[in-house]
């Protein structure tokens, strides 16, 4: 049971959290955001996405947004690229690293995106193939690893498929995502034993929701098989403990709690990070996901 | 890394969690909770606390509780007694099973019962003996043994010897609680291996408050440490996610929810158990604490 000396912690607060937020939010107060995360000594920060705003309202703007930001060195800045033409909008923003998705439940693939699991990656290779001439890196999702909402159970088998074919098409590291929250430690061990035999796992992620408050076991069953890189949102933007439907990404200050305690290296400065998600909150008005945020204000 | 097949949970809500709540209960509603709870195959309800209700105005009536409760035969329906008085109270009311409490931190003693380590284990020893003759079982525990408030870190070593002195003094198990919420499944597997090189492990139990969120993490540490009983509290009741001074008790429900999903089994119904901890938290007109419960309920 060696732990990873380090762990890259992937924030897609201003993405993923905003994007599910009622909430809407100014160019500004995003632009903020991702300073502050940065200052905070996030390495990655998911910025918006590429999409219609007429599907995806909330990430309206995301050209303004990554116009805005002051870039700091040694840090990515990503965005989600769900097609050709998002990805020619992200690179006319000045975007230098994209993320695509698929899901591992055909079901979900179908509902969410009205489209196979093949035929989502097929929409991909022309991404990936504009990528690779304008030296833009990709990064990968797959989401439902461990449920679906509609098939529910999802074979690890059929995850470690989705993330090959991902990683054939030229990404360099693929996410795994608890999209529903109802993995547990040891379905998450087994998933990464499976999807580990024919992948580094250097080259994946976990990304884990807290719906049913699994994420830290989540991951601290992630760290104990060798994966050292997490996707999480400050103050666990997207998910509201007391909303409907809330996504309920695990918050980056209850991670962050946990690796320190474990000694595990990441370069983020609590204090900070803190002060980055209580800010965002008083902006939404709405109350901080972060249980640690919580506790320090207790 | 081989889990335990069975768990106990030992469900500290009725007492634990109801003294810290403001709201006050009536025995009939506190009587319903605990025939709730074992009725949702709980076989270890934690019901009152015999001490003087200037100190604890919500034990109050904990004779009467336990006059109402419809006994479930293979259930234990314990009772904390801090002192010889409350143990007498206790017998009279009929209580088969009383816990006593030592801290691991010396300041916390002092601050929390007025008196040091020593001196408090020394105050059990009337309780002891006087169960001994009425054979009355005791469980032991243990407070601080990741973390105090007023001294910071706590030596394993040290919960290691207040522990074996439970023991020695006749305590069947002794529950280690992290009192403060600050452990991390770092320190929880240190402090298992540690205080487990003289103590067997089926002695052994983990009290976890998720004040930082950590709770489920160090359960799943302490499972592959071979822990099998743990304190919980359902629809976490004693912590308030936003009210300041939470104590943070995790949820029953949740730690179910991560013993189902690793197939170890408890006897317990989840839908049962959700309904009770849902009632409970209508009487208190305070939103439910168990993540799992509002997942369900969204």
């Amino acid at each position: 049971m060696n732990l990873p000396q380090h762990v890259r912690l992937v924030e897609v607060g201003p993405r993923d959290g905003l994007q599910n937020e009622k909430q809407p939010i100014s160019v500004a107060d995003k632009v903020r955001l991702t300073d502050d995360l940065s200052a905070a000594g996030l390495s990655y920060i998911e910025v918006g996405s590429f999409v219609s705003p007429k599907w995806v309202p909330q990430m309206a703007g995301s050209a303004e947004v990554f116009a805005g930001i002051q870039y700091k060195p040694g840090v990515v800045y990503g965005a989600l690229t769900p097609n050709l033409k998002g990805f020619e909008a992200a690179v006319e923003a000045g975007v230098k690293e994209v993320a695509v998705f698929a899901a591992a439940s055909e079901a979900f693939s179908q509902r969410n995106i009205n489209c196979s699991i093949a035929e989502s990656l097929e929409r991909f290779i022309p991404v990936m193939e504009a990528a690779k001439s304008h030296g833009i890196t990709v990064r990968g999702y797959v989401s439902c690893v461990l449920g679906c909402p509609y098939e529910g159970e999802v074979a690890p088998e059929q995850v470690a498929a989705v993330a090959r074919e991902l990683l054939a098409m030229g990404c360099y590291e693929v996410s795994l995502g608890d999209t529903i929250g109802t993995g547990t430690a040891g379905k998450t061990r087994t998933l990464f034993e499976v999807v580990g035999r024919d992948i580094p796992r250097d080259k994946l992620a976990g990304h884990f929701h807290d719906t049913y408050g699994q994420a830290l076991a989540n991951i601290y069953a992630s760290l104990l098989e060798g994966i050292a890189v997490f996707d999480s949102s400050v103050a666990g933007l997207g998910g509201c403990p007391y909303a409907k439907g809330a996504t309920g990404n695990v918050a980056t200050e209850d991670v962050l709690y946990l690796l320190n305690g474990l000694g595990i290296a990441t370069g983020i400065d609590m204090d900070k990070l803190i002060a980055a998600g209580q800010r965002i909150c008083e902006v939404l008005g709405k109350p901080n996901g972060s249980r640690v945020a919580r506790a320090r204000q207790a």
